[in-house]
């Protein structure tokens, strides 16, 4: 594993993701790690657990002497943090982020970083249903992706620098442009957040006679339902365009299906069934 | 545990289904189970997994001095397998069967069943994506619900009979018309496994850079699409009217979300996941 050369990291917002950063990156015993949070419980749980060395309620002190910043607030609040973090960093100072989104932090963050910082956007496919810090672990990360989103001032020494943290807590990671990240993710994640929100809804004003009747399939299905809806409604607006175009076509083959079922047109169901079966079937293999 | 007063058990279909059936039943040492099946190959593999006492592929032998009859078919045949079956019947024995929907089942069977014969729809809420004899486990119905749909002919005494067999291998037992039961599974089955088809395939005709940006949250809500095509095409066509009401509701919901994600109108989207959470939450607590 080749080690960073960082000497004090310091995390911006300690909860399931922060905690388990944290954690992770204190278990190879690399460097300094210091938590920022605006409440002091958080600081003193975050020690508690082991997640940070030290922290503060005080973004300037917090930062002093970090070269690496790692973002882990909701998509929401991240650039606004950014731009109110930025007079207080060190000249080279590298920063990440964890959103779910990254076309519009990437472009905002562009905007306004000074020539001395670096942004280099990230997403790290790892997290669960639940947040705070009490969920946190170090082996969230493991084997998990980190998808990166260079921005158009990112230096390559930069990315590396991002790539090579992540990979020491056990990602794998990949780069590819914010649209297209945010394309991809709208179809793998965002949609499938609300239509299992979507799909609870519809149970909602039924008696309680139907719950003896959700079996597995409906809990695995709807398990992201109990998603913080917070830190979903963000993540839905953040990536406006893209979910929207994810869920017009996911409206018209449900409608093509719902016609097809209507009619008792059977090849068009079928169809439907034997794709999604054999590229479920696929995704299970390629998989770890 | 009330034994169920048997003393032959007859099992159509030596899939998944009848085959945990069977080891389930036998577990209990009740009766004797006969397996019937089309292909030998079938009744050999089910005798070897200790799923039936014994086997024939002749209907007429499979039968003769059974007081019980399961039908573990796909749905789309359960009726026609009845009915051919119907004339070698003992009198007084009762038939179940164990489709995951019931209406069209129950009303069917109602129009042919002879006075001597009594028929209750059961619905089993246990089952995978995985078919096949193979997947076969005496444990799958275990603490899972049953539902009873018993038809217009269905005697007390033979409603009393099904509910002590799944009782008997430790179901829970609910009972409830046939249409009600296939307007809740609509909703909290059929709905989410076409939902999970269409999800897949909306990410079929991408780059195989996909993969790695596919996360728990897409493996968990598309995890039944994995499921066996015909089977599930026949459920949806047994349950026409009601899956596609749900389908209807479940589209006019999703363009409410996607409207107030184009306008930025954030209480109904903020509404949709905070509800989804609330329930969805409250399902972990109520289930075992």
């Amino acid at each position: 594993m080749k080690e960073p050369g960082f000497k004090k990291i310091a995390i911006v917002g300690m909860g399931l993701i922060g905690g388990s950063v944290g954690m992770a990156v204190r278990k190879c015993s690399l460097f300094t790690v210091t938590g920022i949070a605006r409440r002091k419980e958080s600081i003193e749980k975050a020690v508690k657990i082991g997640a940070i060395d030290n922290g503060t309620i005080d973004m300037k002190q917090g930062v002093k002497g970090a070269d690496f910043l790692i973002m882990a607030v909701p998509v929401g609040v991240t650039c606004k943090l950014i731009k109110q973090i930025l007079p207080h960093l060190e000249s080279g100072c590298i920063i990440t982020d964890v959103g779910s989104t990254k076309r519009e932090i990437v472009e905002t963050v562009d905007t306004f970083l000074p020539r001395d910082n670096f942004f280099v956007g990230s997403h790290p496919l790892a997290g669960s249903e639940k947040t705070g810090i009490e969920a946190a672990k170090d082996s969230l990360f493991k084997n998990a992706t980190c998808i990166l989103t260079p921005g158009t001032k990112s230096s390559s020494n930069s990315v590396n620098s991002v790539k090579t943290l992540w990979e020491a807590i056990g990602m794998k990671v990949i780069i590819m442009k914010p649209e297209e990240h945010d394309h991809l993710l709208a179809l793998t994640s965002h949609l499938p957040h609300l239509a299992a929100a979507a799909m609870v809804n519809l149970i909602a004003d039924k008696d309680k006679d139907i719950i003896p009747v959700i079996a597995s399939g409906f809990n695995d299905t709807t398990r992201i339902a109990s998603s913080s809806p917070t830190l979903w409604r963000d993540i839905c607006l953040s990536n406006k365009t893209e979910l929207a175009s994810a869920l017009r076509a996911f409206r018209e083959l449900l409608k093509n299906i719902e016609d097809s079922i209507r009619n008792e047109d059977t090849p068009p169901l079928m169809g439907l069934l034997e794709k999604g079966k054999r590229i479920r079937d696929a995704l299970n293999k390629n998989q770890r």
